[in-house]
C-alpha cells in the first residue's frame, strides 16, 4: 500500500479507533505512518500503546522528534516516556528539552558528521563513513570541530568526497560560516534558511561551541505554520495551532469569541460618541446617510497598512528603529489614497444631486463634508494601521495582534469623531446649529 | 568580510551604483554576494555588465536558478543572455524555461546523481563519485533509473555509503517513492515537503520517466512568498512581489488602491440603502447610533471565517467538496457568536437605560431589535465569509480575493438591510410607522 493511500485512511479512521487501526497495521507500514505523524498525533498515539511498543517508537525517532513527542505529553507522564530510551539518546534528550521549542535549541539534532582539521581527506571520508553507520541523521554538512568542540569549519559532503585524497582538511574547508545561536526563534532561523539557500546550519553557544544542528526539513514545517499563524491572528481571533476540522466545535467558538468579544466592546465606543452628536443626526439625518461608507473606508486604508507593516516586519524587512521612514512614507500614500477616493466621493454626490436632487440646496457643502472627511479619516486609517504595529511590538506584543478587524474597529470610533467634527465645521450655520 | 556584512552594506548601495559596487569587490566576496541575490536582482545586475563578466556570472548558477534569471530579463535580450552558455547547459536551461516559474517542471533541476539498478554500492559510489565531480548539483539522494530513464527507486547517499559494498543497488533501494508531476504548482510542492519531510522531490511525467528534481532549499523561499501573498491579499491589496522600501511610492499606490476604490464602490450601496431608510433615521435617530456597532460585527465575524477557511484551503485542509460540511459548522459557529454578542449588547442597552435613561420608553424593544440583528448579522457574516471563498475558488478566482475587508464590506451592506428590517419589525407601530 503506498504510502499516500494510508495517510489518507489514516485521515478517515475516527479519533478513537486510531490505536486499535495503528497496531493492525504490519511493521512496515506501521513505521511509514509513524514517520508521518506530527509530534502531538505521535504523543496520543504512543499513550494508547503498551510499554515495550512505545519504547519500539520512541527509538524509531530522532532526538528532536522525540523532545516534540515529549513536549506533547502531560508532563507528570515524561518521566515514564525519558525512561524508555537509552543512556546517549536520554542525555541528548534532556539537552534539547532544556530549550524552548520553538527556538533553534529545541529544534536542533544532535547527530551531525564532524571532522577534525588536521586531518586528511581520505581519512575524514573513513572516518564519516563511520559516523553514518552510527546513526549520524544528516549527511551534507561535514563540521571541522577543534578539541574543544569549537566549530572552525564547514564542507558539503560533495566537496569533501571531491577534495583530492591527501589534502589536509583545513586546507579545503569553508570558513565564512552562517551560524545560529540556541535562544534564536524559529521564525528567524525560518528566513535565515530561505535567504542563504542552505540545508543545515550549525547552532553554537558565545564561545562558538558546537551544540548542534537544525536542518532544513524541520523549518518549512515553521515557516508554514508561522504564516497560518500570523494569517489567523491578522484575521482577528487566536491561532488554531490544528487544521480546521481537528477543532472541536467548543474550542472554535472559544478561540473566536474571545476577540470577537473584545472588538464588539472596542466597537461600542462607536454608539456613544454617535449619542454625543445625536442632535447634528437628528437636525441632518443625511450626514447618518455616508457615515458607514466614511469610517469603513478608513478601516480598509487601515487594514492594508498594517497587513503590509506586519508582514514585513515578520519577514524582517522593516524594523522597529525605521518607524519614521514608514511613517513619512504612509503619510503621502495615506494622503494620495485618501485624495483619490475624496474625489470619487464627491463625484457621487454632485451626481446623485443632478439625477434625484437627493441633497437638497446644501448639497456642496455636504459634497465638500464628505471629500474632505475622506481625506482625513484615510489618512488617519492609514497612519495609524501602519504606526500600531510596530508600537505593538515595541511594548512587548505580537505584531499581528494588530489584525485587520482590529485595526478597522479603532479607526471606526476615530474616523467618526473626525467625520462629524469636519461636518460642524462645514455644516455649521445651514444644516447644524 | 563575512556574508552577513556584505549583504547588509549591499542594502544600503544605491539602485544605481550597485553595477559599479559589484565590479569593485574582489572575486570572493563578489561570488558570494551574487550566489545571495535573488533572480530579478541577478537580471538587472548582469544588465550592467559587459559580456564576457556575463558569462562568467550565468555559468556560476545552477541550470533552474539560471532560467529564473533568464525570464527576468525582457523578451528581446534573452537569446543572448541563452548563448552565452555551453550546448549542455542550454539544452538543459531551454527545457526548464518551457515551464512556468512556478511549477515543479519550472523549479526542477537536472543535475541529480544516478545509478542503475544492477550495479554493486560499490560500483554505484565510485559512479557516484565521478557525478559529484561533475558539478551535480545535490547529493543527498541517488536515484535509480532504468534504460529508458523510468524512475525504479531512490537512496539517500548515507544509505548508499553504509549498505554492504557487493550489494545489488536494485536490494537496498527505496521503492515506495513521493515524487511529482512537471506541472505541480509549488504551493502543493511546499506542502509535499512539508509533510514528509524530504529534502528533494524528483519530478516524473506521465509515463514515470525521470525529468529532474526539486529540492527543498528552492521550496522554503516559496512557502514564505506565498504566505505572503496570501497574507498581502487578505489585507485587501494586490500582492507586492518585493520587500515594502523596495516598492516605489507610485507603485505602492497603484497595488492598494485599486482594491480601495472597489471596496468604496461596494460600500456607496450603503449610502444608497440608507437613503432608503431616511424616514425610519429621522423617526427614530436611535437606530443610527447601533448602526457601525451592529454592521461592523457582522464584518469581524465574517473576517474570522473567510481567513480560516482561505488559510485552510491553501493548507490543502479544506477542499470545495466539504462546503457543506463547513456551511453546517459555521452555521452553528455563528449562531453561537452571535447570541454571545447578543447578550453583551442587550446588556448594555439595559444598563445605558438604567444608568442615564438613554433611549426612553421603548427601550425594551430597542434592546430587542439590538438583540436579533446581532444574532442575524453575525450568523450572516460567518457564514457568507465561510462560503465565500469556497465560490469564488469554484468560479476560477483566487480564494484570497476575499480579504478581510472585501468580506467586512459585503456583509456592512447585507448587514444594514437585515438590521432595518429587524428595526421595521419590532419598532413598527411604537418608534416607527
Amino acid at each position: 500500500m503506498p504510502l499516500v493511500q494510508i495517510n489518507n485512511l489514516w485521515a478517515e479512521v475516527p479519533e478513537d479507533n486510531r490505536v486499535e487501526y495503528f497496531k493492525r497495521l504490519d511493521n512496515a507500514h506501521a513505521q511509514e505512518l509513524f514517520m508521518m505523524l506530527d509530534a502531538s498525533e505521535r504523543a496520543s498515539l504512543l499513550r494508547g500503546l503498551d510499554l515495550l511498543d512505545r519504547r519500539l517508537w520512541m527509538r524509531l525517532l530522532d532526538p528532536d522528534d522525540a523532545a516534540d513527542v515529549i513536549q506533547e505529553v502531560p508532563t507528570e507522564e515524561r518521566p515514564d516516556l525519558i525512561n524508555l530510551l537509552d543512556h546517549t539518546f536520554k542525555n541528548h534528550l534532556n539537552a534539547l528539552l532544556a530549550y524552548a521549542e520553538d527556538v533553534a535549541g529545541g529544534l536542533m539534532s544532535p547527530r551531525y558528521a564532524r571532522v577534525r582539521p588536521d586531518m586528511r581527506v581520505a581519512e575524514a571520508i573513513r572516518y564519516v563513513h563511520k559516523q553514518a553507520l552510527d546513526n549520524v541523521e544528516t549527511m551534507y554538512y561535514v563540521y571541522v570541530l577543534g578539541t574543544e568542540q569549537e566549530l572552525l569549519g564547514m564542507l558539503s559532503f560533495r566537496e569533501l568526497f571531491t577534495a583530492a585524497p591527501g589534502e589536509i582538511v583545513s586546507n579545503v574547508m569553508n570558513t565564512n560560516l552562517i551560524t545560529a545561536r540556541e535562544n534564536m526563534d524559529q521564525e528567524e532561523l525560518g528566513h535565515l534558511f530561505a535567504q542563504h539557500d542552505l540545508l543545515a546550519i550549525p547552532v553554537v553557544d558565545n564561545a562558538n561551541h558546537m551544540k548542534g544542528i537544525v536542518t532544513i526539513d524541520d523549518i518549512v514545517d515553521v515557516v508554514e505554520e508561522e504564516a497560518t499563524e500570523d494569517i489567523q491572528k491578522l484575521g482577528g481571533m487566536e491561532a488554531l495551532d490544528a487544521p480546521y476540522f481537528q477543532i472541536g466545535l467548543v474550542q472554535m467558538v472559544r478561540k473566536r469569541a474571545g476577540w470577537l468579544t473584545i472588538l464588539f466592546v472596542g466597537e461600542m465606543l462607536t454608539a456613544s460618541a454617535m449619542a454625543y452628536y445625536q442632535d447634528e443626526i437628528a437636525s441632518a439625518v443625511v450626514l447618518a446617510l455616508f457615515l458607514p461608507l466614511i469610517i469603513s473606508s478608513g478601516g480598509n486604508a487601515g487594514s492594508q497598512a498594517s497587513t503590509l507593516v506586519i508582514r514585513a516586519m515578520a519577514l524582517g524587512e522593516v524594523r522597529p528603529k525605521d518607524w519614521w521612514r514608514i511613517a513619512r512614507r504612509e503619510l503621502l500614500i495615506g494622503f494620495l489614497l485618501g485624495l483619490i477616493l475624496a474625489i470619487i466621493g464627491l463625484m457621487r454626490v454632485l451626481l446623485w444631486q443632478h439625477a434625484f436632487q437627493a441633497y437638497g440646496p446644501h448639497y456642496l457643502l455636504i459634497g465638500l463634508t464628505v471629500f474632505l472627511s475622506l481625506i482625513g479619516v484615510v489618512l488617519w486609517g492609514t497612519i495609524s494601521g501602519a504606526l500600531l504595529p510596530m508600537l505593538l511590538r515595541r511594548a512587548g506584543f505580537d505584531p499581528a495582534t494588530a489584525s485587520t478587524p482590529f485595526v478597522a474597529t479603532m479607526v471606526d470610533v476615530t474616523g467618526l469623531i473626525i467625520y462629524f467634527n469636519i461636518a460642524l465645521l462645514v455644516l455649521h450655520g445651514t444644516l447644524l446649529k
